[in-house]
């Protein structure tokens, strides 16, 4: 029989990132060092932080002038007050509040902890990341620079670490996309039975994230970038389909 | 450089599962039919699906007699009202409500759609299938009945797709493991800069089962097994540390 396999790979010797870094340019240098091949269908799943940190994404606590509402929040929450003004700016609303924890809709319309922001991995005692501005703008411009350069055609998946509601733990969850399905409409497939199915969507986007996640780990594997090839489902997705419209979420 | 490959493979071959049916014997003759091995720590995924089939699960919903309560809240949520009375006989308290879904908490401590029962993939037209009784316990006798014949000792992890709040689509989620990590606790692990990790803990298991479900997919694939290879974590979790206490919960 032929089998099928899906594999992940994670790119070898990608740098520190730095502001201005081409990261089109690290990822193929990386590959062409490895003596690895991209074939069109490959997906590459990267990490939010080397992005934001290519697209300087950086802010200086020191530069943060907290809001009374920021100072007031932070007391509840017990987180520094600088931080909390910064997830603010990025946030549409606050969701939810706990102890060192603010769940909020971001303006991108994710909701998740503390507006994507946090200090591992990136330098300077007191520097936060913040998401890219257009995540799956930043995934188009990626997949482009690398179809100039090789004429391949790459899907390109940006994905973050996201708490959930009621499991503990984090799991990698797609936040831009380019060339790759993000929801999958399965309306119409026939079961083994040949009736049609009752669950329509898959977050497929979301479960790829998750896989890349397996390999990249969280601390200082230096593993931003894994190589995907054997994905079947193609398509051209927004991240923006992932989301639950406020008025269609029980959780809000 | 040595890379380090992570994959993931169906097994083909695999039988409609029937009450009683052996699923270590029918996992090990798919893998030797393929003429393929296994190795130690490699890590075997399946649908919830077949093991519930395999313990019988399976309920006629003719023989099901909805309470006055189950009449109630069929009506209110338009679903069939034996199948609102299956869903609160497994569950501990419904969550939320809303058009055609109930968010139950499962009385196995899982916040999921429907207690987990559905109907795609089940013989027969009225016969709905139930989560396995215990899927730890499933786990840990499929992963002894493969040591038991081939001396080889893999994890196994049971899968199930899940809803989420916030997000379309359904993932991948873990809901019986054995012989692999499930909540993944990284503290002390240094960033790339040498400090601690903000982040303390992944939902490990859960990332694996959305990695093995973008293999399975929701239809007639016929792919209820994922065999993966390359996995570096090693553990041995309950898929219970993967459930956030109440107490501690935001969204319940
Ligand atoms: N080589 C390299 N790896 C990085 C860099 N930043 C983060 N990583 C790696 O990317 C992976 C994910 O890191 P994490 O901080 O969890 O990123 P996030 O989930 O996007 O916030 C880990 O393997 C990190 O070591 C970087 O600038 N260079
Ligand atoms: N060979 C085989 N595949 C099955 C059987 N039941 C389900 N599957 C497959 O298992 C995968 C997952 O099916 P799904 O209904 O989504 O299972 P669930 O997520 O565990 O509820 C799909 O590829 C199905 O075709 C079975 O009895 N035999
Ligand atoms: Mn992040
Ligand atoms: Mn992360
Ligand atoms: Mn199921
Ligand atoms: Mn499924």
């Amino acid at each position: 029989m032929i089998s099928h396999d899906l594999w992940l790979r994670p790119l070898p010797d990608v740098p520190l990132i730095e502001p201005g870094d081409d990261l089109a340019e690290i990822i193929l240098a990386s590959i062409e060092k490895a003596d690895w091949d991209l074939q069109n269908g490959d997906v590459l799943v990267m990490a939010q932080k080397i992005v934001s940190k290519a697209e300087n994404r950086t802010v200086d606590l020191a530069t943060v002038i907290p809001s009374p509402r920021a100072i007031e929040l932070a007391t509840e929450v017990q987180k520094d007050a600088r931080l909390v003004e910064l997830i603010l700016s990025e946030s549409e609303t606050v969701v939810r509040r706990g102890p060192g924890v603010l769940i909020v809709e971001h303006k991108l319309g994710f909701v998740m902890a503390n507006a994507g922001i946090d200090r591992s991995n990136v330098n300077g005692e007191d520097h936060a990341l913040l998401l890219p501005v257009d995540p799956d703008r930043s995934a188009t411009a990626i997949r482009r620079a690398i179809a100039a350069r090789v004429e391949i055609d790459v899907g390109v998946l940006i994905i973050d670490s996201f708490g959930r509601a009621w499991r503990n733990g984090t799991i990698g969850t797609a936040i831009g996309a380019s060339g790759v399905p993000t929801l999958l409409d399965l309306r119409g497939r026939p079961d083994l039975f040949g009736r049609p199915l009752e669950t329509t969507e898959v977050g497929w986007a979301d479960e790829l994230a998750a896989a890349a996640s397996l390999m990249m780990g969280q601390a200082g594997e230096g593993r931003p970038v894994i190589l995907v090839r054997g994905l079947v489902e193609t398509g051209e997705g927004s991240t923006a389909d992932l989301l639950r419209p406020k008025q269609k979420d029980l959780f809000r």
